[in-house]
């Protein structure tokens, strides 16, 4: 299987290389970039040995469809849309890093990405209802069927997981659920931006998007699919001085009060006990981000309040692994009709 | 007036040898300490000057009152027990920094503080009656008249503060309440342990105490004061890589639903329009805990899910000042008559 | 006296709104920007109040001579050079924060800043001669009678203080000296650049410019001037997960092999009496620079390995205060015929 | 080749377990703790999955003779001066990490370590005469004969290797060497202490143990050994605010000063040309400790000041693996006839 990275000298792009590179059912046929383009990977990564030390090639539909069957659009939103039917036209098959997809409405995305629609004129509906929202745990059927598949965010990823056996299984209300997520600063991508300097989010905590960050659509979107009813629920998003790493607390209420911590636990586990990336702690076990840092895992835990009924879920990604490139690959496996894990078991070096 | 600082070499001492050094109105006449004992000011702390640089002392109720009108007791939760009475009785005012007074009951401190309560045989409920809880912001009038004081938690007074114009006029409902509290490490205090070292909880978070924190109990007993009704709520925190800050993310149901982010901002501050050491920020600006870093202020944020008629309200502090020490320093200005943010105008040096 | 604050958005310009606005010997007159030009304080700063919320007016010469006395400019490399002639002539004083004036040759800026030497077309080689290097530890009496003031680099500062008593006395060889320097990430400005996001030099550590540093040049010029020799020593910078800071490692030979640690200390106790910024720490106590963040301060200590004669000189400032703004008001406090640190007393709020 | 870990719950054993434990050559066959005895694996680290959940044993000569052939001994200073005796009588093969075996005379170790020597009492100079110094880049074919290793310490390895080509060679004067050393806190170990903690070393920095600390003993005894002459340096230690790495800068002078950058680049790259683990950077690229992290690399960067001759090499690693329990297993593989670097491939997940 060849595979092209596209978008290689960003975050996403890096992990997708150092997570392919030995891995013998793919090979890395194409590196593109654009402010990159022309330069070797090692020039950009002196650090990071690649076997054939490939050129980084201006973007281009056909150099990538002459080299790979499937491409990894690791890009700012918008790009993606420029380049995927042509790629579709050529037999490449697509997994989309950025929100392009995410959506089954163009409609809703030139509305939520409302700055992308005026750089990007997209005609592509029919697209956006053919691509299928990467998200292993939800659509892992109609991932190996897809050749457009739209991988997730980061914050959905970190909240969907969570909420999904209690919303697909109506063990929670489908109201007043909150979603606290804390992120790393690598969520910022590579690109410089002062709010993302050392020196801005450094040693200090802020909020940012309240209401209406693009991904509290996203992930009303997937919820409501998942329940089966129109969820409206709170999500805000922190930046947290740290790298890598992706902490939500999720606070809902328990149809049946009754449920103890211990059966919630239960239920996660049920749920998820074909998945070996997910791991579901012993009550009163609370993970750190740094248990999965560098791993595709996400670790869950839960607690009751068992006054009233209300119930906390826990969940830890890296958001570069499981919360962008991991989570891609785990795409490419099951395209590719591989084991979901296939090439991802890595080690967590503590601390 | 002469203050006593026991517990000199803890965070909380520390933050009140700087807060009053310079200050004309106090003398820092006594500083206490246990293991410390024996050495000087400046044995420990080469990098602060203290004008007479004074020994540390063994802590002595008879020393204290020979030297000082006021104790601040800076130290771990049980043992301001052992010194309150005998203070109280020597004429000396107390502004105690620990749980030890913040219940009014005893049994509620022996059933949350059990395993102090083993070690600590406490028989002073009449003392829990009497203290006074040192949230200025709700009980100004008893702080200026009281002997005892009992200065709030960190994080009920990052919760409190905010909730406060809500709940006591009814705006939001009693039920639901979520408190999402992130703190920096200092908060863990001065004394060694595992999870506070900066290899465990460096470039990582993660959440503790879901349910049954301390603090829990605290903010509860305050805001059904403040209320007037019983109230359960949701308090989570979480440990985050930087030193000084805390960050409370709150959630609640307004019960006029119409009501804008525009309109709960003013509520916000017409509430507070007295206190110029809380900043109500313009609608959509979220504060960092680098914002009140080394100051005594309050930033406060709200903004309204119009949808639904849910509110997110926005609080940071610096955890060691107005959510410790300054706090403590501003009751220790309203029992001696002073303006309440005498000697408390500190310069943020952002970054 | 009414000052000018040029580039007020800049770390430069927020330190020194910070440390006058406070100041009654001084007068904020005039806020110029050039991309936040038109803006207002607050809107920039919300969180910083200004008595009188100025507008941030676009740089000019006549309006800053119309304003103000003296104008501080916290300018990126080549700009101030467009100003200064015109500032001098209009009778304003000036203290430049770049290194614009920091050489008596403009040929040998053009030659190290040879990126600004090509932007900025400059012809005033007579400033450059004129210009006092603002150091006071070095040049006090020329800096109380200058109009023009190059206020010294940071790694210059943490470097020639500790140098200072032991090259001037011929204590040390001028041959061999070594300056292991450390930053803090706030040193490279408030531009968004990748090298300084936190994603990238978070939790990691490097070094740069080794050999040709700019700096390397700056404190040859000063230590030359200094010893009366001809000096070339080796500086290197290295870049620190840490916002605010700055440590100098500094290695040297005694010409006199039978001095200890404690006569060394006496040596610099001595040479530096009469300047209360300066701590010199005793025998085997180590600064951190958490010690002097938020200060005016610089702490030295001294170890001598008496095995063969070498000598360990540390030196601990804030980057941003002694390593630029705080010394630059120093420089106006000496200009203006006030003490030396008029104004900058500040509290490091440890930790 | 059954393995024993003692220590098993300190950051150099868990490193170990983390390394082996999916290592076919090598079983896990015994974890040993004091504190930890009779607790399970995954009762501490929940997050890290081991095949049979080992019980953590109380640590016995008898136990892990019966259970192991080789013996990695990660333990305080001293504590492995009790076992190792009695491990090599039963013919366990003994890895040491700690200090207890690194001096050729154990009179030397009292001396140094003299607060150990008081609780431990040893007579087993005959040991220190026999253990081999456990850096391969020195000692390959020693290390593969031998029964006892002494592990290097993190410092010594990082100034050591990149030293090893120009003092062995003569190429650099053996007086004058400058170590300046920074160090991420996991170099401290995980048994909680003050200086340790996040709100103590976090946003800042400081130099400590100048002249005196205990590796300059270790480093000058192994440089004299490599360049045949009694060396005599300087060798500072720096703690940083990050989790895991380590850089050298190392300083000194060229006996032929014509030699430039690229010429002391060749010279190491061809010392270390057969080892995979070692890479030298193109002149002027500059390491940053994120790009060892996780890994057991070490990258090495040379920079000539061709105005005099004086050369700077600078080197990082991740002082808890090839300056540790990396390198440890480095050791182990050559005693066990293995590669030098089998199962010691990791990624370093960038950033």
């Amino acid at each position: 299987m060849n595979v092209a990275i596209v978008g290689a000298t960003g975050y996403g792009g890096i992990q997708a290389v150092n997570l392919l590179k030995s891995n013998k059912n793919y090979k890395i046929s194409y590196l593109g970039g654009n402010k990159s383009s022309g330069t070797k990977w090692s020039d950009n990564f002196p650090f990071i040995n690649l076997e054939s030390d490939n050129l980084i090639e201006k973007i281009s539909i056909d150099r990538i469809a002459d080299k790979a069957n499937v491409a990894l659009l690791c890009l700012p939103n918008g790009i993606s849309s420029t380049l995927t039917r042509g790629l579709l036209e050529k037999g490449v098959k697509v997994i989309d890093l950025s929100a392009d997809y995410r959506y089954k409405s163009l409609d809703q995305w030139k509305n939520i990405y409302s700055n992308e629609a005026k750089k990007y004129k997209r005609d592509d509906d029919d697209l956006c209802k053919e691509a299928v929202y990467g998200l292993p745990e939800i659509n892992f059927n109609d991932i190996s069927k897809a050749r457009l598949i739209a991988s997730p965010g980061c914050y959905p990823t970190s909240a969907l997981i969570p909420l999904n056996p209690f919303l697909s299984q109506g063990i929670i209300d489908n109201e007043g659920i909150v979603i606290d997520s804390k992120s790393g600063t690598s969520g910022g991508g590579r690109e410089p931006n002062q709010k993302s300097l050392f020196s801005e989010c450094g040693d200090g905590l802020s909020a940012y998007g309240l209401i209406n960050h693009r991904h509290t659509s996203e992930i009303e979107q997937i919820a409501s699919f998942i329940s089966g009813n129109d969820i409206e629920l709170l999500f805000t998003p922190h930046l947290i001085p740290m790298t890598r790493g992706m902490h939500s607390t999720i606070y809902g209420r328990l149809r049946d009060p009754g449920l103890t911590s211990s059966d919630c636990r239960i239920i996660l586990e049920n749920y998820y006990r074909n998945y070996s990336h997910i791991r579901v702690l012993p009550v009163d076990i609370y993970p750190s981000t740094k248990w999965v840092k560098n791993t595709n895992e996400i670790h869950l835990s839960v607690k009751v309040d068992t006054r009233n009924g209300r119930v906390i879920i826990l969940s830890v990604i890296d958001n570069l692994i499981k919360g962008q490139t991991g989570q891609a690959i785990q795409n490419l496996n099951l395209i590719s009709g591989l084991p979901i894990n296939n090439g991802l078991e890595m080690i967590n070096h503590y601390p």
